[in-house]
C-alpha cells in the first residue's frame, strides 16, 4: 500500500485543491504546498501543518509525489515544465500525478518529458465537484501505466471514492470528456423541458415528481431542478469552467473525427451566457439563457 | 374506490393497450374491446374473456369508462369523434380517458365535447414502454377535473404504479411532452459520448462504469449503454414514434414561444435514421446514426 509513501507535494490550492491536500495532511502525510497566490497556501499551512513554498520546483523536491489541480493546460506547463516548475525538483523515481481537467495531448506530452527524466506521470482529472473533494468523495479517473497507477492510488483514494485507470496516458482525461459531453446535452434538454413547463402553465415541481423516475430521470434533474425552477445558479460547476472543458472536447473530437453536434451547440449557448454575465454561473444556468431569450 | 365501475370498454388493442386492457380483466372488470385489425381482438377475448366489437360506437355501449390508446391525433378523433366513434356508443355520466400521446389541443377539444354531451375526459399519456404495461407498473399523467380523476384513478391504478392529475384537461399531454423534451437531448448527449469514446479507443464499458453514478448519470445510460456500445436497436421505443411525439412538442412550443433548439436538432436526426431505413429501431440508435455518417 502506501507504506513507502511519506511526503507528498501539492501544487494549486483552489477550491479542488484545497480541501484535496487537506485529507493528505490528516491521513499524516507531510504535505509541501504551493499556490500562485502565496496567501492560500500560509493559511493552508496554518490550518494543516506542512510547508508552503515560493515555487512548484521548491515543493516538489524530496516529493515521492507531486499532485497538480490547476487551471487549465497552460496553467500545468507552467508549473510543471516551466522555468521553475515541478519537474526541475523531482526526484528520479517520483510520480507526478495531473488532476487538472486538460488536454489528452499535454497528457501524452508530460508523461513522455516524466519518462525522459526517470520519473513517472499519471492524468487523474476528477469528477464530484467542490463537496466531493471536501467529502472526500471524488471519482477519479487515471491514465498512465499500471506500475505507476498502482503507487497513486492508496494516495488518491485518500480524497476519492473511486480510483480507476483507463489506459495508457490521456486515458484519464478522454474519460473526462466523455463525460462532460454526456453532461452538456443532457442539461440543455433538461433546461428545454422546464422552460416548456414554464411556457405551459405547469407546475415544474410536479412535472419533475413525475418523471423523473422514468426514462427521462437522471443526476442532474435529481440534483438541479430545484434551483433551476428558482433561477438559482450561484453555486455548482461554474459555466466558464465548462467552456474550457468542452474546448478541449471539441478540440479533441475534431482530431479524432468524431462528430458532436449538440456539444457544439451547447457549447455556444454557454458563450451566450458568459455574454450574460454568467461566466460564474452553474451549468444548469442554460434554463436562464431560454427565459431571458424570451423576456428580451 | 372503484366499486361503482364494473364495465369498461378499451380502444386500441396495440403494444400498449394489449396488456394494459388485460390487467382490468384479471381484476373482474367486464371488459369490452375495439381492434382495428380484429384478429387482435379476438385473440385479446380468446385469452382474457370479455367481448369483442366491430365499432368503438359498439365497444362503449354500457361502458362507465371508455379507455383509449392508439396512434395519433388523428386516430383518436376517429375512434372518439368518428362515424361510428365511442362518443356516439357513451351514456350520459361515462368518461372518456385518452392514453394516447397527442397533442394538447385534442385533448381540450374532446373535454369540450365530452362536457357538451355529458360525459367527462381525462387525457392520459404513460410513460413505462411496453415492459411497464406488462408489469403493470406505468406512470399516467393526466389532464382533466378532479372529480373525473377521482373515478378514473382507480381503474388506471390498475396498471400504474403512478397517476397523478397535472391540470385541467391537456396537462397531461404537456407533462408528457416535457419529458420527451428531456429524453431527446439526453439520449443525444449520451450518443456523443459513447462516439466520442470509440474514436478515442477508450474501453466504452469501463467509462460508462466510471461515470454512471455522478454528473453524467442518467436512466438512459444506465438502461441503455449495453444495447448502445452492442450497437443493437431492435427493441425499446421506436424512432417513428418519437418522431411523432417530438412534432407535437414543436408545434406546441410555436406556440407557446418555447424556445426548443435541441429538440429541433434531435428531430432531425430522428428523421435522418428515418431515411436509414431505422424507423423501427430504438431512440437511442443515434448512436447508429453518428456512427455510420463516420463510416459513409
Amino acid at each position: 500500500m502506501s507504506q513507502t509513501i511519506s511526503t507528498v507535494a501539492f501544487i494549486g490550492l483552489g477550491v479542488m485543491g484545497y480541501p484535496m491536500a487537506g485529507h493528505l495532511a490528516r491521513q499524516g502525510l507531510t504535505v509541501r504546498v504551493y499556490n500562485r497566490t502565496a496567501a492560500t497556501a500560509k493559511a493552508w499551512v496554518a490550518e494543516h501543518g506542512g510547508s508552503h513554498h515560493k515555487t512548484p520546483q521548491e515543493a516538489a523536491q524530496g516529493a515521492d509525489i507531486v499532485l497538480v489541480c490547476v487551471g487549465n493546460d497552460d496553467d500545468v506547463r507552467e508549473v510543471t515544465a516551466g522555468p521553475q516548475g515541478a519537474l526541475k525538483g523531482m526526484a528520479a523515481g517520483s510520480l507526478l500525478v495531473d488532476h487538472t481537467t486538460a488536454s489528452s495531448d499535454l497528457a501524452e506530452e508530460l508523461a513522455g518529458t516524466c519518462r525522459e527524466q526517470g520519473t513517472g506521470f499519471i492524468d487523474a482529472p476528477v469528477s464530484g465537484g467542490q463537496q466531493g473533494a471536501i467529502n472526500g468523495v471524488l471519482t477519479i479517473m487515471c491514465g498512465g501505466d499500471e506500475s505507476e497507477f498502482a503507487r497513486a492510488e492508496p494516495i488518491l483514494c485518500h480524497y476519492a471514492r473511486a480510483v480507476s485507470l483507463m489506459g495508457p496516458a490521456g486515458s484519464g482525461q478522454l474519460t473526462k470528456m466523455v463525460n462532460q459531453i454526456c453532461i452538456a446535452g443532457l442539461v440543455q434538454g433538461l433546461a428545454e423541458g422546464l422552460h416548456f413547463a414554464e411556457q405551459a402553465g405547469l407546475d415544474q415541481q410536479r412535472v419533475i415528481d413525475v418523471i423523473a423516475k422514468g426514462a427521462a430521470g437522471s443526476w442532474q434533474m435529481e440534483n438541479r431542478h430545484k434551483t433551476m425552477i428558482g433561477d438559482e445558479y450561484e453555486h455548482g460547476f461554474a459555466v466558464d469552467w465548462m467552456r474550457k472543458d468542452l474546448g478541449i472536447c471539441l478540440d479533441q473530437a475534431r482530431r479524432l473525427q468524431a462528430r458532436l453536434p449538440v456539444t457544439a451547440l451547447v457549447d455556444q449557448f454557454y458563450g451566450d451566457i458568459q455574454v450574460m454575465g454568467g461566466g460564474r454561473w452553474d451549468t444548469s444556468s442554460l434554463l436562464r439563457r431560454l427565459r431571458d431569450l424570451g423576456r428580451g
